[in-house]
């Protein structure tokens, strides 16, 4: 079976604003499903003006990676869905976070903290310098990625400590930021990605896309479904065993094997 | 100034239950209160019935270190004082939870997993191994602290992998637990610290006590006052600078220096 | 082309032991080697008593992955196969160390630290619990392994901090062990696991033996081979470019796009 | 009784070359000795060019923290002092590395890795940006740390992951570099700051200077003295004991309590 992407975009400044819709006329959505599409995966996508933000159950069930770009309207994003979401992620679901959807409900909720940062729109010059170059999610990106015209992002980014830090961003104007970035949380994997302004054609650049392919292969992996505890606290109920006698001779074995071992 | 704690506690079982009673006659939080304060803290104390919990502006302005103690009334405590909990952390406030803290409300928020474990009520045995001799919260437990009797807590542990992991337990019914664990958030230092159930004498024991009080000091660090951008993505509005001169003689300075350097 | 693994054991034991004998007849390394074979990988083996401990620059040029299993010998291992086998971890081959191997020259090297522990021979039962259940090297493992004989290794472990804590160890004597975990070393992964004594039948425990096959596929992964620094410091030749106009007009772009972007 | 801290510079450039020596009459290493004593410390040097490098066993049991810069004579160091440095470090004694100390014999032992990078010389401007404002190192610092003129250093940088990362640097001609950051090794702390080039006047900035102090305080934390593992293996001979009778009365205590628990 292939792997079931859903990407999510608020879908807003595409249909307010002409310049955003002359750069992305289906809506960033469109854009990157379209990409990833061709890479033989299996994909759909949502929006929030669909009941449900378009995350139903079914949806998110059917769904190995989500992909979430907002921007103007995180506050419209209802609680409840928010919390579906986190609680697929923590069953196994990877997430992919877009640019802005730094402040989404749903990254905050799966960092704990802010994600406030510092912001500039220049239209600067900026580069993406590989710091892990034997992660999968950096593959193909050489030494770093340069894009010529972006908004800024700068530090102090506040973000718990990434479980890896992929890349870190180079400004013009001075400034520096993490902008490539891993977590786990339960049995999902998030991956944060800087690139992406509605103004600039970031998500035709080809090796923005290629990272938000191996993004999406990488956080896919939802690891050992024999792992019931997750959002529980079960009462172990074994008894206690009996479990230690007292003296040992040098290679005797204390407890017979039941099997090979 | 000396360090401000506030202990929290529900307060719930104390009241309900005498021979919990009979062991923590004041509450949890007065036994925990009276050992900090003879270390020479300043140290008050929180219940989940005194109006907004304890945990006014005011108190949470003048308080250096949180520890929180809940058990049977997670879901009693108000969403907007663990919203003005978390905020604090976010600014600097150390937080300390204690055992079935657990699967409180703002230990989860901070987490952004379920904090989901396995459990055994069976007075086994535990030893709370150090694994991180180099941390300040384990100095004075030399290799591992024994507590005779305790509820058993066991892997897996939904939590966010630890920013540092400082004591694993081991315990006689055959699990082991990740029971000291510290994590940043924005400015603020979180220790979880595993043990503590409320019918056993847990805290009279005075290595757990003197990891308390460890784990106090080590979380009052607040750090740098400048990161203004906590909380905020503020525009960074100064503009491009001409950086970028072309050329260099090797002893030259490109940028003549302001003062000494 | 299948994954290329080399197993390396010192191979002391089996030949000086009839007991170890009677457990890995064709010594521990041919037993790792034909399970690895049976799921399709391409094995080779090596000993400390061949030429360049087996370990030539073409051998290694040929390896994926190695594994190393040392004991009673590891001060015979020649430093400059040392060396050899450290730059091409760096370069990107896996590394797998097994049970004992905890004091080999190579796992110090890659450390930087004593590697040192507590152990006891014992016959004691021994539980592996996972801790990182998304991590594809505890696939297949459910919630511990169990193993019925074992001997003991207790903390503290003088290792660097895990990039990744996989299982710990519960023993019978009451002690606990960081058994499962790994490390980035420049482009190279290197993956530690406990198991596996000469006087104990743990290398026929299928479930052993799946987690050796698990590390191993995810040792394999190189990572990006355009890093040329790796191992270097190389003159970034590179004049500084003239990046910086000062002026922004909303919707302008400052940098001209080469082609798409 | 103070912290005694023990500055190590190859002290090479300073005599060859009267540039270097016009911005450090009498070394780095007095130059930064001079300013960790005018904050209270007690500091010793030691050179190159002296018995053991200065560094002999008794010199180095007096030392809580030392620091080192070497450049051009990193081959010069003996490897048995290499040895001796290195078993200070895992019993406790702090490490403080300087700039083209990345390359040192005794920061490439500790880390296991190449740490090679790549380099420019074009007194170029270099803003260090703290991305951990809760690290006690990184205060007196604000948002970043200005230098005018600058050697660049670049990604990617062959160190393992930090365990904590503090600084990130952005220079003028377009890379990124991980300036500062923190690692464990045994019971000891090693902090590596990338500033401080030999023909720009770097250790007189008050900035660097007041990081170098925050940083030879951290690290003279050398923890729990009871961890007498570190660098063997010692067999631990307590014998098995009879842990775990089958049955559980709640409230009843299986273990009696010896004292207060």
């Amino acid at each position: 079976m292939s792997l079931r992407v859903t990407v999510w975009n608020e879908f807003v400044h595409e249909r307010n604003n002409e310049f955003v819709r002359s750069i992305y006329p289906d809506g960033i959505h469109e854009q990157i499903a379209g990409h990833l599409r061709a890479q033989g995966l299996e994909v759909r996508t949502a929006t929030l003006d669909r009941p449900d933000h378009g995350l139903t159950p079914e949806v998110l069930d059917a769904t190995d990676v989500l992909m979430w770009w907002g921007h103007a309207a995180h506050d419209k994003v209802r609680d409840d869905i928010v919390d579906r979401v986190q609680q697929r992620v923590l069953h196994g679901m990877g997430l992919v976070v877009l640019h802005s959807g730094h402040f989404s409900k749903i990254f905050k909720r799966l960092m704990g903290t802010s994600c406030g940062l510092t912001w500039r729109e220049a239209a600067e010059r900026e580069r993406l310098w590989v710091v892990s170059p034997n992660h999968p999610i950096t593959q193909g990106c050489g030494r770093f990625i340069e894009i010529p015209n972006a908004e800024m992002y700068g530090e102090f980014f506040d973000i718990p400590d990434p479980d890896e830090l992929l890349f870190v961003s180079w400004f013009e104007g001075g400034e520096v930021f993490r902008s490539g970035a891993v977590w786990h949380r339960g049995r999902g994997r998030v991956f944060y990605f800087r690139p992406g302004h509605e103004t600039f054609p970031i998500f035709h650049h080809p090796q923005v896309l290629q990272v938000l392919a191996n993004g999406v292969r990488w956080c896919a992996f939802a690891g050992n479904d024999q792992m019931v505890s997750i959002g529980q606290a079960p009462n172990q109920k074994e008894p206690l065993e009996e479990l230690s006698p007292k003296d040992y001779v040098a290679g005797a074995l204390r407890h017979p094997p039941a099997s090979v071992c």
